[in-house]
């Protein structure tokens, strides 16, 4: 085995059960009909068995943007020109764009990680340069990328988070900027769950029917032309994978190896996540779900992960807006579960 | 007519279409894909034309929960005792419930009206005393309130209001405590509605399904003894309501008539916004709508009103809660609308 492949392997860090048994009894105690918080209890319960204490917190929140380019756009796959990931880049950096006004008011730190955009890009406040290539290979031609380009995108990724453990975060938040990468993402499902693309291939950005079909279209043929080669996880991570799809999963990977809790954000991290889990199982039970998108195939996905996300509000921009947004509930749900007055300390009356 | 009457007949505030259509513009040339933030554009344009202006904002926020007793407990319909209605007003006022740690942890303003429970209450930081009675009467043998007490509870609450008006809130959110009020709810909703009330009857605090087919034959029989007096909204309040359900449709009339906008949380807040809206139509142009609780009738009663609310995660404690749990997504509409780039000023390429 090489280090990689021991990495790899290595399993998730143990959820203390009994910590969470803790949560869950104090839950029943707070002043309030029992399971009447609904999922805010489910929330906090959660994040007792990953964090080892009966009465967790959320403080320090940080949230990575991977950027990347798609050699798949040039088979027409989306509604905007492949330059928007670079300005779109500029605009993570320069604080205009949603994730960074949702980061600001949120109070979690926001960084952005270059993966692979087609052009090199001007150094940018807040964004690192970790190009593999020039975006990736067109998939329907040739794998998206060779062996040793996707173990490097988990990789950077794996370093990532491992620096970010040291500074003690609380929660980790991946989002991602790629003009094509639902394309990748519903290429990836479709192979990691055997189903028809045509079922979870959505309109990304803004797609209509008829290049939602030729989207479809695009991904069965490459899914028929990989067909003898796509027989692990990892295999159809590297040839149909955006670099920032790879460096999402392997940001989760980590973050479940190393002990971080995880908020997955919308259709393309729930990809990376389910990529995560079938190449290290029982990595998401460090999974906390923000959002249901509105992108066709992300109930589809959110299923397969048992997930029950807390918004469900239309959102589709990815970046990791919809986690962003979410992160305020997660606040909230440890709030209430640490302020709260139990019924003996209220002097309240139990149910009858 | 007297004041009563012509107050109640008063219109609503004219919501301005021309900042709303200038709001639904501005959320067009925002850096992202048209649509791509769901609901939450749809919050900040729907803001925009209750402040009469492109980018609306929000920062002062009162929450009032409205605290009283109901008659009805005698019938055997709730899972806790009566004495908890007057003791979660204790924890409301030490800051140990549920809306009190929502409160501080998002910055609202909360205060107490206890409009009627069964006994005097010492005085309460953050309480005020408005007992009309010791609770209302037992509806399956008279009226709730008299015509005299109905009227009373409204004014009481368009006075509160008032007063909050001349102290520029931005957010009115409005909530209940009081024993016995989802059977006083799902009374009013099924005479309003004319619907069979075992299709609206729901848990409440926690009845199991035997409990809860006593309470829906309990509200069947109600509705049968009152049926020729029950001939119009306001007749339906004075025989159903309790004196906590009525202020808080006092509440929402008043704020439509001065222009605040309204954030509504659960099934009872639901129950008195419809009530308010049939008392006087248009009322419900200034709701925004917080959560879907797990209550079995709310679901109808927000089809009814053609709600679209942002949360649907099981909870059911009322207090306000979950209006409260919402405002963080309220205040990043808000951020996001005003502060995100525009494509030109960010130099991104729109759709191809």
């Amino acid at each position: 085995m090489t280090e990689f492949e021991q990495w790899l392997a290595s399993p998730p860090k143990k959820i203390d059960q009994q910590a969470q048994s803790a949560a869950q009894q104090r839950q029943l105690q707070l002043t309030k009909p029992a399971g009447s918080l609904g999922q805010l209890e489910n929330v906090a319960i959660s994040l007792a068995g990953m964090q080892a204490t009966a009465q967790p917190n959320i403080e320090k929140i940080h949230i990575t943007v991977f950027a990347s380019d798609h050699g798949i756009v040039a088979e027409g796959i989306s509604a905007f020109l492949q330059s928007v990931t670079a300005e779109m880049v500029r605009n993570f950096s320069r604080g205009g764009a949603a994730i960074s006004v949702l980061a600001k008011e949120t109070n979690a730190y926001l960084d952005v990680l270059n993966m692979g955009t087609v052009s090199q890009l001007e150094t940018l406040t807040g964004v690192e340069d970790h190009r593999i290539a020039a975006g990736t290979q067109n998939f329907l031609r040739q794998p998206a990328m060779t062996i040793e380009q996707c173990q490097q995108a988990l990789s950077i990724a794996r370093q990532h988070i491992e620096k970010l453990k040291n500074n003690n975060i609380d929660l980790f938040i991946g989002g991602e900027m790629g003009i094509g990468n639902t394309t990748s993402a519903t290429a990836i499902a479709s192979a990691l769950l055997a189903i028809n693309p045509r079922e979870i291939t959505g309109s990304g950005t803004g797609l209509n029917q008829a290049e939602i079909d030729h989207k479809a279209d695009v991904i069965q043929q490459a899914l028929n032309k990989h067909h003898n080669e796509i027989t692990s996880p990892f295999s159809i991570l590297q040839h149909f994978g955006g670099f920032e799809v790879a460096a999402l999963a392997g940001a989760y990977l980590t973050c479940a190896k190393v002990g971080i809790p995880v908020l997955v954000d919308g259709f393309i991290s729930s990809v990376a996540a389910l990529m995560a889990e079938k190449l290290c199982p029982d990595t998401k039970n460090w999974f906390l779900y923000s959002h249901q998108s509105s992108e066709l195939g992300h109930q589809v996905i959110l299923k397969h992960l048992a997930a029950q996300p807390l918004l469900n509000i239309g959102m589709r921009l990815g970046e990791a807006s919809g986690a962003a947004a979410t992160i305020p509930l997660i606040k909230l749900s440890c709030a209430l579960h640490n302020s709260m007055a139990t019924f003996a300390e209220a002097a309240v009356s139990e149910k009858a």
